[in-house]
């Protein structure tokens, strides 16, 4: 039986405001066998997603934080190095919740078999998998984008933007996106064939997103909050939808000092006489889309009409670096680590 | 040819803040003639409602504002006394939108005939009309309430509150209503049979709402805001709806001063981290229920489920103080003029 040294990133202490180095820590552990029905795991790709902040934190929230020393959570692709499941053997590649760590011992109940032949396999946690599939239910479901409508997606360079941007054309709307800097924008407008792009960091975002949506905006598809909620709200047409996925731009806030005026008033006003809606999700709630999502989103991809960009980092000793660059907006397309080969 | 005195109630001037007598002029003139297709009306009861303080402001909002000098909108029901129509006859009671004046010329296309059989005629402004159908449309389409579940109403004596939380007993929840003092509260438990009551004034309220939910919040029917939502918010539960009818208690402020903190940002988290779903809405949007509703209200009203209470004004002409009583919490159910017998 070979032994393997598993390197692991725990959560030291949990952050006021950004997070920093010293929130996290790296520790070696032996890695254990696995049991009957269980599969010891490679890890080769973690995934660094936004909502690990909320994690980190102790406020309530629809998951459970990680405990203080506790390994970080995380999506992971890993390859099957022993099994003692009957579906699983060596060298399978799956889909795993198996964290910042460079081996895990997972239940093969747990796990997704990864096909390498539809998508290099990275993609299982990007566009093909939780980010991608965030995009498509939120857009479909609540965002409900009509032919010629106008949809807005900020973090539009990143893995859930890129692809509501993109499912909103397939489904005949208008895609008006938001992103930070120069080269960013011009991959959502060049890449990813956006119909327009807007610099949020533009000293006249608010009158340059005003011009990029002429007939208003039917869909806004939040996954920041803070400055770019602030200039989409005035442009949202009756009956407009607001799918709020994520406000990364607040997660590292005090929220109960953000200083006035108290903008809720307003927004509910606009809320009453726009006949808005506001709706929050996490994909979970919408599992049952997933099978239909599958089926479609490769054949987008072959078609050239679902691109994506992934940000990869080698080594899970930098993972927590990137992470903290990620609620920055340091990552352009969707940020990986590359755990081993 | 008889020839009558119109009376009738124009806005003088627009409010800043709360709306005072002076925002309003009393006019006498002639009513003119009915012409082909048209009935000339006399109005037994013109209807007063929170929305009415929307049209006295020039904002931007789903209707029109009532221009200055202008006949003041609102609903009306009314005897028809000459009929150029050949679907009226004189005697018919109709539903019209005559505003608040004694007298008015209609097109017989824009009315309803009011079957004085089924219920008085004055329901057709509240428990049966506009009203009535709000708290039906609202709660059944965006709060989707189910059996055991908790729905919350404020303004719980009022036109609107009082049947959604009536309508939502029929469908097997729990009704909990907020009303201003002693008096409201009784009948919204004694009278309307809601399951529990909580006096806004009180000042332990947000206590005494949150023992009165001891399982959460998962429809909050919104007619009123302020102090009411701010208890209201930290009791929902995940997946909680929030149709969003009506604001009255912030009607009369200047919305941009409003002072910190931002509540925006911490509204925004909840509805993400808890899945809410915020939805304004006006009824009209909603009309192709409206026949359902007056298959299955009338019924509910001959059982015994579906109560209301009527606070009928004597005369035209005390019709703004009325007004301004209602966006006071003044009145005591659904709040009429009579204009005449």
């Amino acid at each position: 039986m070979t032994q393997f040294q598993n390197h692991q990133i725990r959560l030291a202490s949990r952050p006021t405001g950004a997070p920093t180095p010293d929130n996290f820590r790296i520790e070696t552990a032996a890695v254990g066998e696995p049991e009957s029905g269980e599969v010891l795991l490679q890890i080769l790709y973690l995934s660094l997603d936004p909502y690990m902040r909320g994690r980190m934190s102790d406020a309530k929230s629809y998951a459970k934080p990680v405990e203080i020393g506790a390994v970080m959570e995380g999506g992971t692709v890993g390859r099957v190095i022993q099994s003692k499941h009957d579906k699983f053997k060596e060298g399978d590649i799956v889909l795993s919740h198996s964290g910042w760590q460079s081996h895990a011992i997972a239940k093969g109940d747990t796990l997704r078999k990864i096909d390498p032949s539809i998508a290099p396999v990275s993609t299982a946690l990007g566009v093909l998998g939780m980010p991608g599939f965030t995009a498509y239910a939120g857009l479909l479901t609540i965002g409900k984008p009509k032919a010629g409508e106008t949809v807005v997606v900020a973090a539009a360079s990143g893995a859930v933007g890129s692809a509501v941007g993109q499912i909103a054309r397939i489904k005949g709307a208008r895609a008006v996106g938001i992103a930070g800097g120069a080269d960013k924008c011009a991959f959502v407008k060049d890449e990813l064939g956006f119909d327009a792009v807007v610099d949020h960091r533009a000293p006249d975002f608010a009158e340059a997103l005003a011009k990029a949506c002429p007939d208003g905006i039917d869909v806004y598809f939040e996954n920041v909050g803070g400055e770019v909620f602030k200039a989409v709200f005035p442009l949202l047409n009756s009956f407009a939808r607001i799918p709020v996925c994520g406000l990364i731009a607040q997660y590292n806030q005090k929220l109960e000092e953000a200083p006035g005026p108290d903008r809720l008033p307003m927004a509910m006003r606009d809320i009453l006489t726009k006949s808005l809606t506001v709706r929050g999700f996490i994909q979970h709630e919408f599992v049952d889309q997933f099978p239909q999502f599958q089926k479609e989103a490769p054949g987008w991809i072959k078609d050239g009409k679902l691109r994506y960009r992934e940000d990869v980092v080698d080594g899970l000793e930098n993972a927590p670096e990137a992470f903290i660059g990620l609620l920055r907006g340091k990552n352009f397309g969707k940020l990986l680590v590359r755990v081993s080969e």
